[in-house]
């Protein structure tokens, strides 16, 4: 498996059409920074933030800046295929004569009329043919400050082009999946086949996935609506609109309770109601590595297993999974409790279950592997002797001592839970 | 402050001559991936690594082959200057001819006459004037993964060319100060050097800094030695000649004992000897944090800021400043232990220093501040009761319940030292 997530680092203008400054630049300009600097310290912190969620890093991240003889080299082909047109130093691609042979637009369904007729008049439109045609090269601008020579002048790639470059570049001409977020379905994925099609005669991707927008409190997330909160921002709880920081973990699980498709809204009654959640799988998960098995069981399981597979091969239906895990867990809760009995093997089965679905698949780290090891390990050594010492106070009726510990314990955020299995305890 | 630290992702030939294969591409065709495949993963693992190390990361870091282009560029000033010459496709820089307006090998001492004298006869020289000359742009062979489109041929940029460009693009045609390994200043820096003149009128570099090399065991480290052992192996421990892991701020803390300009000797008894020496630092660093202030001072101390900066400025003299914070312990220690008595003012300098110094400026993270704090914070918490227990305990004459705490606890490898400010703990 490959795995090819690219950093687009020129090339998006601020209004996503063809005009407007280039947004890296314009940063740059406002900062007074250098264009990759901007780039490097965003990249650094998104790197930084998909590490916190536990996202798996790409096998290859390309550089649209990094390939830009690549993207010249593919314009050409455009050019010959005779589906772009040069004008005044820029390159566009022909929507029109591409649509005469081939539909743009059957990614999101629309089609060129309505398109058409809903293309408002854009400043130095007049290059193009048609409103609808996109950049595949634009000359730069005198004061722009990223630009690079070219056949048809001193410019930059338009921002369509570097995926479908970068895609076969290193992935081929044609690859199996294409993510991205709804928003980029139209016009940029419909511009990445039309491109395709032009330049190689066939579509390169088999398979579109769209993942919905979030909201918060509603509302669509946007730095335009003034509700725009950073993942940094919500891992720190530094918002106003937050009531405290959210584990990354927790946001991890919260994503997957609900489908990729549908949109997931941001509340903080929404997130501390993932908190819980987590919380007590957390908790179920630790309890299920501890649990003793019985000499023969009470009760029968359902296929988990086969449940928990099943909802993933329907269209990654994560929310599925998890409910598939709640379930499961309070059969290993019960157990705990001494409400009925499992016996090793079916044990087993449910600790495969939690580490293939839970830890593997979802990826939710578990509080015992993440962190300072040698800390959590100590930690777990030093409660351990509180306990026996707190029981053994209770044996002997020594009760000064034992309420110390639980009163203690309890102002330092453990909580305490007596079983008949003894003591178990955990930080709130 | 722009920190600009170039990753060379093609161009870099085995034989740091003009022949043998590509080095990323000689392990993409072994382990049958894209190269750029490869360089990820070293990319992930090194940042990795430096993260684990604290070494801070650069402001922009510029990829060889997302600058093709502005190398190609370059390659055109160097031509036009008269100091390079196409040949079969490939062009070289004519060290003969530059040699003779500049000198070649002013960084490192040499002269071309001794170096012609040296050279031993390379395949495919015959391509070149001169066996000294270098490649700026080199001919693909066929087989060769990686190439560009250039007026030459369809090729690569030569290894040299990368750093002059970049530095160029991103730190302007002249910058401060250009770092590297002793082993870079011949060929490389005087191939820098060269292009620099040639293209430009002017070396862009003011400042060359050169960090020595490390050995293993007395023996200069290389794969060819068979003694090659990577930073994840000295954190893992997991390598044969390794006789335990190494804490990442261990490793920092031994390469800081030495002058960068010295060679380091890794053994492992040097390593366990700066884990005590950084232990002891530590240790000292915690008991500066909690130490109580008396009225009066029965000491003077010595101004070990002043000395501290003084060392900093005689050439990064890092063993000079830990000398000074060793010096400077010896007084908490004392201080903690009841010998001598530090008023609030003379703590507050110490604090200071060690702040400014060993965290700050030398970069050792104190235990407290990395790690998994809730777990840290909780140990702490769970600690002190203990502690409190046994103190409790043994007032009360409670033997059995304060030797079990004293075992138990020195068991899960804690160390605890009663002192007249009451007991202090530390995991071993």
């Amino acid at each position: 498996m490959r795995y090819v997530r690219n950093i687009t680092d020129v090339g998006h203008l601020e209004h996503d059409a063809d005009e407007g400054e280039d947004k890296v630049a314009k940063k740059a300009r406002l900062e007074q920074l250098e264009p990759m600097e901007i780039v490097q310290r965003y990249l650094n912190n998104y790197h930084r933030d998909m590490e916190a969620l536990g996202v798996l890093s790409p096998s290859i991240e390309p550089h649209a800046s990094g390939h830009i003889i690549e993207q010249i080299e593919y314009i050409k082909k455009i050019l010959d295929a005779g589906f772009a047109y040069e004008s005044c130093g820029s390159v566009y691609f022909d929507v029109e004569k591409y649509n005469k042979e081939h539909h743009y637009g059957k990614l999101s369904g629309r089609n060129i009329e309505d398109l058409i007729s809903k293309t408002r008049t854009l400043d130095g439109q007049d290059e193009k043919r048609n409103p609808l045609d996109f950049a595949l090269w634009k000359k730069a601008a005198p004061e722009h400050i990223m630009h690079w020579p070219s056949p048809w002048s001193e410019g930059f790639p338009g921002w369509h082009l570097e995926c479908s470059v970068m895609g076969m570049k290193y992935l081929g001409e044609t690859f199996d999946i294409h993510g991205g977020g709804m928003d980029l379905k139209f016009p940029h994925h419909e511009c990445e086949i039309a491109q395709s099609v032009a330049a190689l005669g066939h579509e390169a991707v088999k398979l579109w996935m769209h993942n919905n927008m979030i909201t918060i409190n509603g509302k669509k997330m946007g730095k335009s609506y003034g509700n725009f909160i950073t993942l940094e921002q919500f891992f720190s709880g530094d918002h106003p609109a937050l009531e405290k920081a959210y584990d990354p973990m927790v946001i991890r699980f919260f994503v997957l309770q609900a489908h990729y498709r549908s949109t997931v809204d941001f509340s903080n009654a929404a997130l501390q109601g993932a908190e819980k959640a987590l919380e007590k799988m957390t908790e179920t998960y630790k309890r299920l590595q501890h649990l003793a098995a019985a000499e023969k069981q009470s009760v029968e399981l359902p296929d988990f297993m086969t449940r928990a597979y099943e909802a993933m091969d329907d269209d990654l239906n994560t929310p599925q999974v998890i409910a598939v895990l709640f379930e499961a867990a309070k059969y290993v809760n019960e157990a705990a409790d001494g409400k009925i009995a499992l016996t090793a093997e079916q044990l087993s089965s449910l600790r495969l279950l939690f580490d293939v679905f839970l830890v593997q698949l979802l990826g939710i780290r578990m509080a015992e592997t993440g962190g300072d090891e040698k800390a959590t390990k100590a930690l777990g050594g030093a409660m351990d002797l509180l306990l026996q010492i707190r029981a053994k106070a209770k044996a002997e009726k020594d009760w000064a001592t034992s309420d110390l510990i639980r009163d203690e314990l309890s102002r330092l955020g453990f909580s305490i839970k007596d079983t008949k299995n003894g003591a178990e305890w955990s930080i709130k």
